[in-house]
């Protein structure tokens, strides 16, 4: 008998039918012997609508009064599942987040989790009963309902189990696991059976959005043993843990991530001197664009080239921003490219082996692919190339890696 | 400058423009320099659709959850009024039930306040803002979420009223005050500029549906200052008071109320001992069917005849309880009619003036409406007669009694 704290999405939940489907997932879970602690979104399209709404009636909507708004779309679906296990015989009691006392920070619309208090919900799970807890919502010190940005359901699943020394926490999503990379690129991507936190990060942030970041860092950080997978088909999904050793063995690379939407930006002639780059990249982050990739070029008589990349929206203001700063500072050109994308090799296995990334570059090469840029880190190798070779350059290292469906890795 | 209490109803929260409309008529109360308390329903039509969507999950749905999901609505229209309020540069704050303490009892789905702590309301009150508070809904002591009931929203406003003790609590509705009767019978009938609270609650419970009663009950045992009034048209609509005094100067009848959809149902020959009546009619309570006016003849050679009224729909299980006890009582035929109607006048003028009700059944002789039985209280006199002698008998009344529009009362 285990304590599982599962979370289920807004496309689970989407309609009566769907309810009553993971009301009966739940159930067969209580009867196998465990307890259940059920976290739920919004029916799919609610905080949409509920959004609209609101911008019908102010242009910028008040922060606090838009999670009193939007809190609403968890607590209707938590009353309507704890309906349906009462309906198939299964007791149940709904919580809004206050009700648990998922205590938040004041910070509205983008709350973090200080504190939960798990007593009422082991007290009700003692008597037998399922949990059905509302996902995204908190509240602050003084009783405000406070919500956690989108994705914050999941965030909310994984702080009650650790919050409750759970023993996993399921994430059901429309997806059933995490991939070796996009199966709408690579028809071979095959479903990891287990990967690491770290590795998960760095897929998350660069684009497998199968998991919010927050949640999986929550979950490295309380190291919550973490599975994804589907609620509309049976399997094993995806465990995200920090035991890494076995990993180890089988795999150098667990996947390959990919952005698209990048964009790239170049100041040439820049003096080398301490400081520079905070000018230059300083407006940047006045004006709350993120930069990714930052590379700088050694000196050649007293002068770099710095690029960085951003994502391909801000390509025009970044551009504007830069040629005025680069005109001040005595600056060359600014020069970019909006046509580009980012591949990354992630596996924790990069830390104990060497020549992953000249294996990744001769396989991008043999494909004729030129790189543009190349950044690293421990688990990672990300290089960024022209937009037209990215379903090809994930394809031959999806390949080249071994991670094709049907390859045996042992 | 007075603390006001106003609350709307469904339909006049009833979409995104109406919300607005509200809004702009809190700011003016507010530029007047008032302190304002707003409750507020669920839109119109959003309580029944949760409770639609509840009952294609469980035939009978657990009341602490229809509780949990009844109460978004209320907390949607509270969140978009102080968007609404806060567009138009009149400071707002939405609170739930739970927010602002009111504290009940854990019946669900029919819970009663037990008390209400106003130092969050005043603070926000004393910092210029409005108090924009979801009606019908609180917590009880373990914090779960419980409802009133329905028409609890009026309830909310006048427990707030009490509780904050404010000058006037102001219930906005469809109608813009309390009439003399209903209009759609006879067109003369006037709005009352004041009526008192025990007019009130015999106008309500015999039909004339503005207030609920229970939130009328509360303001006259709290001496609150109530006021019906529309929220589509301007007006002073109808002030609900304590006072009596200035009142039973003006006029002796306040009103005609009337109900339709009345039986009455005879035992006869019933054995004139002690109880009798109870024996007879404790099956009726058992069966949960509400009895209203109860007549017992003069005993005649040790036995009478007793009479009651029954809503029309109950007419049938009635007929069968009663002739299965009168035959195993001895008593005689169990005799009935569902074609009747009750007509009332009420007035607190009747304390202190002989004559009405032969005045009134002079009015109904005259007439040639037939009385079928009467029953009478302090300040009300309620007659049944045929269903098809409804309007008559109430115009007849309204026109005698000098009620009418234009008529000059002083």
């Amino acid at each position: 008998m285990a304590l599982i704290v599962q979370k289920y999405g807004g496309t689970s939940v989407a309609n009566v039918d769907r309810i009553k489907e993971v009301a009966t997932r739940v159930k067969r879970f209580r009867d196998e012997g465990h307890e259940l602690v059920v976290v739920l979104s919004a029916m799919s399209g609610e905080t949409n609508r509920l959004t609209s709404l609101a911008h019908s009636i102010h242009a910028n909507p008040d922060p606090r009064e838009m999670d009193m708004l939007l809190t609403t779309g968890e607590q209707t679906t938590i009353a309507l599942l704890a309906l349906a296990l009462k309906n198939i015989g299964c007791d149940a009691l709904s919580f809004t987040g206050g009700q648990v006392q998922i205590l938040t920070d004041n910070a509205h619309g983008k709350a973090r989790i200080l504190n939960i208090e798990g007593k009422r919900m082991r007290e009700q799970l003692h008597r037998g009963k399922v949990v059905v807890v509302a996902g995204f919502q908190g509240v602050d010190e003084l009783g405000n309902i406070t919500t956690l940005g989108r994705g914050g359901s999941d965030t909310t699943a994984v702080a009650l189990a650790a919050a409750l020394n759970a023993d996993e926490c399921q994430i059901y999503t429309d997806v059933d696991g995490v991939y070796t990379t996009d199966p709408r690129i690579v028809a071979e991507a095959r479903r990891l059976d287990r990967i690491t936190f770290e590795e998960m990060l760095e897929m998350a942030s660069l684009g497998s959005k199968v998991l919010q970041i927050r949640s999986v860092e929550f979950a490295g950080k309380y190291k919550v043993p973490l599975r994804v997978l589907s609620s509309f088909t049976e399997g094993e999904g995806t465990l995200i843990t920090y035991e890494e050793e076995s990993k180890v063995e089988q795999a150098l690379i667990s996947g390959i991530a990919f952005n698209r939407d990048e964009a790239k930006v170049t100041v040439r002639g820049v003096s080398d001197q301490p400081g520079i780059a905070s000018q230059l990249l300083g407006p940047i982050g006045d004006a709350n664009i993120e930069v990714d990739m930052i590379v700088q070029n050694v000196s050649i008589d007293g002068t770099t080239d710095l690029t960085f990349t951003i994502h391909r929206n801000d390509y025009n203001r970044v551009i504007t921003i830069l040629q005025e700063i680069a005109t001040r500072m005595g600056a060359g050109d600014v020069i970019g490219d909006n046509k580009i994308v980012k591949v990354s090799l992630v596996g924790v296995g990069m830390r104990s082996h060497a020549g992953i990334a000249s294996k990744m570059f001769r396989v991008l090469a043999d494909e004729g692919i030129n790189i543009r840029m190349i950044s690293t880190s421990e688990i990672k190798i990300s290089v960024v190339v022209d937009e037209k070779y990215l379903e090809l350059a994930v394809r031959a290292l999806h390949t080249a890696f071994e991670l094709d469906e049907g390859v045996n890795l042992s």
